[in-house]
């Protein structure tokens, strides 16, 4: 085993962030173990399909199964220093492995990326549905439940960083409930759509139409055995087109959770103060400012989405590949997986911090009584309006000029005002009590929030508890 | 109206690409024009919901009609520069162009973003239908075209720029008309998720709750009117996946069609020769060398590739949006039509340029012909390896080197080596016929041509002509 | 003419962002009109350099100068329909204005891209001068005076979005003159390394060759015309090293000014209110919330470097031609244009809404007043340290916590510390002072501002007014 | 030790491209454990400072310099699981190892990103001069080599994919020589421009000004301990802009050796084969077509491009930090080791296979040949424009489409021509003479291959063997 100090190592991800336990399952389905496993795995399904055509006997399939247990990255790229071609040598690997009979079936009319670029759809998706949709999935819960639990928070609604109407905290939450359910709904759609091809050096079957007559459906009897489907149209390689979906998907969802870090963020910054990451006793916040708590896990998670974002613009890239292939995408989507542990890394991390995220409930109230006054003049202006003022905003806007000039409120200001006189008396009850408690001026918030949560509970299976 | 001579607009899509035909139909839906006039209609819409409640009279829904009919972008922009606000400017216009009784219910309870985010949705769906998708698929149908009647054209595979084992000339546009197939469904479908809003400053209903007691009924009305449905949640914005959704597979389509040209860029090289852009009689080729004939058509989609791929970076940086909105998504998403004229003078190049494609046949064959005689090294390992040569990749690959140094073909030089005596007489009828003949190796071209146009000729109704 | 609308234009540098004065002057140097003067142009000096060696006479020159004068951008695109070459139309059309005798001295040995890059790096250079660093600097004039006014005005320091250490408003502002400084000076200075070319179709100068035993020396003259210097080799392109670096300065410029919009931003957050962009009496905020007021215009230049910054990777991308070139970079480069207005734009904005912008000093202290007392902490730690506490990070991260529980200010706290005394007790005069006087703390802010200012100011040529 | 089996890391750099011996260089100066090492140099660094000016005795610089040799990652990432802060944890480390007497002056007045911001620069300058110049100057030296060797060897030049005039094969290479050397010096330039700081928490001096009257000279006097300089302005950080420099220059360096494996690619295709990558006896080109042999360094080259170009994004989002800073940039800013790594990667590829490049002089004059007839076209057209036709251009078009119907020669046609006869005869001798060879109408390509690899040498002190 060629084993390295971690530190030594160039990728972050492969040393301080692999420190995490969570490492063990990425490395499961992304590191180059893994992939080298998913490979040896399709050339298993291939004479498996094989045997179940009886070209090949049962025995054939059996040694090869246990052959294919025992390959380990370190014994290919060994074999790999000779051939200098890594399938290639991983298909040596197993045939020295196997009796003499075994050996003309390993990798039998295939090409390299029959197997690679089959092995690679096999691992996202089982990484998808094994390991990624289940750590999506912890955090929207998470986050449904700190939307249910804050559906009544009263907080400031906030566009441009300044103060409008209100809405409740929960809601706020509910925004990121509704858009990471939908990014984990594509992404688990998008991974369902990853293909498989044994469709030979340059797609056309040349090979296996050596011996079949139909080697598409010989291909789907391969691909069946993991559970795949095979390109529309192949060439060398799967049409590029469904793993560029996939990390699109995969982009989309860092973007969500990125947004949601920078909310997290500006909501700890000193003058709002509505939410804290809860700090360990013994953490420092400043290796000089002994007083600062940063909201540093929310700013890591931003900085990662500026790390693995532009990587789209490689798979995109690598959507183009001359004639029936050029091999240029090869060195660069051997980084992909990089982007599933940048991914999974943060979400980890918002998940363990957003279980402890404090509310200050009390900030909260304070920030929104700022300008609670002020709040009075949308619903102000749309009654106005509505009971045929001509003008209602442009009335509305010089009252707000004039209320912060004289320091009255609006809604007094608004009655001493004869000309509005007719309006006000015809404003209904309700309409009448919105304009004198703003905190009340939260729209439907809080059935909102219950309706996305159980949405998206019904949507995604996940059962809240409690 | 404010007219400029085009030569004096900064950007190429305004002035050189827009000398085209098809400029007109961009302009229709993706100009400034057009896109004041969607936000009209939003507006429209929004006055007839009321109507059908009851809320307003029947006849104020036709005043607004008609009002928003003659509404201009002159006009509107006079106006923002009094307010500073392009939809409050928009308002005041059609307040000023009806009744008293009317105005009030312009813009009622609704902020600028239910109708700037809606009437995007409304117009890039529109453009989708009417513009993109019979643009994409009038190319689809020429490479269809194309494909099957060049399915039994003979041609070397290229991988990595090397001869590889054939294909026929048809399958390899098989497989545009594969990928451009898929995209084509992607775009489509990801322009029916876009998404309209009429919830409010922050998202939460506050203002129409004002007047209904189930704002969201109210919403899917209005947006009814559109034929769009409601973002399952709104801050002051419609979520931003929807959209960034709906331009990735406009990028991914065009990562497609720039695939295509580079391959028939190369195929144009002087070496190659296999297809031709048709030259007109008067065209010149170079300013100094009066012989050359570029590809620049394909050259040029390459090109606007580069330019318009990286603006996704763009789409994914306007997923983030502070608390309830910030406004640094405004002008970037601005640009967004930019992105679809990029792609659609692009594809419209290619129909232009692909209906006078000329194939030269002869140089496909004597391409071919060059390595034909190695092409048998594939199916020779192949056979051997399958009845039982327990080296067969070894040997082989040292044939082709002996066959390279003393210039013999393969095939003759297999029946030379005793120790391969056994292994070749057990070979059938068809495979020593495709050792003999490797313009027969093309696997199943041309079927497989066949099936694939006649798929998505049902999936995307193309009606394909003779 | 061909006028149009130009609600009709697709790109918002071409409709909405037009409309402001400074428009024509971007189109002076960066349209359609301007790039095809400056290619007549390049033609011009070409010949003034055959007249001067005595090849063609100087009558010849005289001709030709007077042809490249009328000569305009619709008569070279109509020419352009019929020869399907640019370069070769704007040739043609200048032999249309000039005697026979002239005729074969027009674009004498040269290739479209000796025209074309020669003159793409002239008017970038004369951009540069006469329009981007003129702008530029007025820009980081005002900045430099807000700092000088704002040089003694305490504002808190905020690192994390947290209250740290003090500095001055003018101090902060320092930061953005110092950067904005340096990228001025390194886009001035790659903009003077941008270079032309006059060797031909492949760059070897074979046509060139043909009539000079020396043509690098011709190039020269010709390029001396024009006050360029020539690529150090050239295939047909000049090297693409040069724009890149260019447009990656720009690029950087933006990324300086969208960072300080983003700070200007965040400052006028409700909660923080210390600036503000002063409005005009009759502006409107929102469509619905006639009492807000938002930073609009730092949102705006935010948006811009969004959706700008990205396409630096066109220009990394445009870095690869094949061979002695493929045309994949024509398209793509003819954008560029648009970077540099996109930058222009924003620079103005902020030109113009810093000429209004309010600095609000009572929020200013207010902000500070805030956890003035916390920020004790850091010198508090660092004298105990100095005067040898063995654990004073710890000790003082404690007392603030204890200070937060208790409602105490730390430096009282710290007094009544039996254990502080013997280092409280030998602390200097000036060192217990700023921890009385937290406001104090904010070290050498006043001084640096001053001596960033006057660097600037001398390097930069900047006279600053009063 | 914490040691991993390699292959169970994420990142290809770690794992597949880190069995490669130049991996313990690049891990001196880019790993977890060099960052760490760097760190304490600069905590280091300060204490020595505090020395010389007598604030601390020499011998607590020595007990230091004792400590910071024995620091080693695992005991500060042990101690940073306690303090949930790196760089206190490295404080902590040191602090361990020294006497009561010497830990107050451990970190005396400094923030974290003092030592983080500086330890970065000072180890990519190092690196830089003891790794990136070394190895790109290889590459150099062995383009260079080649061009010297080939400066004579005629090969056509092709623009568009398209034969064009001829060049050598020497100049072809000088192309690279030169666009390499503008990049080797624009990246040593722009490393000795990176800087380092000891402002403190914001860059204002606030702790250093306690002790200092002077802070900026205490500053500088740590700084030249590392022979560096401080940042023109800092807030927490250094001012992004110099290592925003110093990365875009990498990235434009690996666009320039991505487009010289570009070219190699191409020149290696069946139908040019032109240059070759040398094959060992035992490689493997083909998994299942044994007679191929491909281009995988120079396409593994393009690969590793296509992964590191889109980093440059992070990097200009990086520019942006709230206020006097935040830790957004901090995670991402861990990856560029990654993009230095994988640039020197592909340059130590290329030198390898560069080593071993074979150039087909037989494959280059049969491509030449095939349009040599065509290549007269050019100075045949200025030769007549220059006697005076006026309408060369078009003439020269219209023969050579003769030419190619008729199968005759250019040069031949032309002299069948009555009205071309009177230009034909004023043509000299030399004209004549390249009209007939068209081999030798190469311009200066020897002279200036020769000029081009003299300057280089001289201005990056490359000494040539033989």
């Amino acid at each position: 085993m060629i084993k390295r100090n971690i530190f030594k190592n160039i990728g972050p991800l492969d040393h301080r962030y692999s420190l995490r336990d969570e490492f063990k399952d990425y490395s499961t389905y992304l590191s180059e173990e893994a992939k080298v496993k998913y490979q040896a795995t399709v050339e298993l399904a291939l004479v498996k399909a094989l045997a179940k055509r009886g070209i090949c006997s049962q025995e054939v399939a059996t040694q090869v199964e246990k052959a294919v247990k025992e390959i380990t990255p370190e014994e290919v790229y060994k074999e790999e220093r000779k051939t200098k071609h890594n399938i290639r040598a991983l298909v040596n690997c197993i045939q020295h492995k196997v009796s003499e009979e075994a050996k003309p079936y390993i990798h039998f009319t295939t090409t390299s990326f029959d197997i690679v670029d089959t092995a690679n759809s096999l691992r996202y998706k089982e990484a998808t549905e094994e390991l990624i949709l289940p750590t999506l999935k912890e955090l929207e819960k998470l986050l449904m439940e700190i939307a249910l639990r804050e559906k009544e928070t009263v907080q400031v609604g906030r566009t441009h960083g300044q103060h409008a109407v209100p809405i409740t905290f929960g809601f706020a939450i509910a925004e990121y409930v509704s858009r990471l359910g939908n990014t984990i709904q594509d992404i688990e759609e998008s991974s369902k759509q990853l293909k498989g091809k044994i469709a030979g050096a340059v797609g056309a079957y040349n090979a296996s139409h050596l011996f079949f007559d139909q080697p598409e459906s010989f291909e789907a009897d391969v691909l069946a055995e993991l559970d795949l489907e095979a390109s529309t149209h192949s060439t060398q390689i799967v049409e590029p087109e469904y793993i560029t979906n996939f990390v699109h998907y995969l982009t989309s969802c860092f973007g969500v959770i990125a947004n949601f870090s920078d909310d997290m963020r500006h909501l700890q910054r000193s003058e709002i103060g509505e939410v804290g990451e809860y700090f360990d006793e013994d953490q420092v916040g400043s290796s000089t400012m002994p007083h600062k708590r940063n909201p540093i896990n929310y700013e890591n998670v931003k900085s990662m989405w500026k790390e693995f974002m532009p990587r789209m613009m490689t798979v995109y890239q690598d959507q183009i590949s001359e004639h029936q292939r050029d091999l240029t995408n090869s060195a660069s989507s051997r980084f992909i997986p990089e982007i599933i542990v940048g991914l999974l890394s943060s979400v980890n991390r918002l998940i363990r911090v957003g279980e402890k995220l404090v509310v200050d409930h009390d900030n909260m109230k304070k920030n929104f009584a700022q300008n609670k006054e002020l709040v009075v003049a949308e619903p102000l202006y749309i009654l106005l309006a509505s009971y045929g003022h001509p003008d209602a905003h442009e009335v509305v806007r010089k009252l707000t000029l004039e209320a912060e000039e004289t320091g009255q409120t609006l809604r007094k200001l608004v009655q001493t005002k004869e000309e509005l006189k007719p309006y006000w008396e015809q404003f209904n009850q309700k309409q009448r009590e919105l304009l004198v408690n703003p905190e009340k001026y939260i729209g439907i918030s809080v059935d909102k929030t219950e309706k996305i949560v159980k949405s998206w509970s019904n949507k995604l299976d996940i059962e809240l508890t409690g």
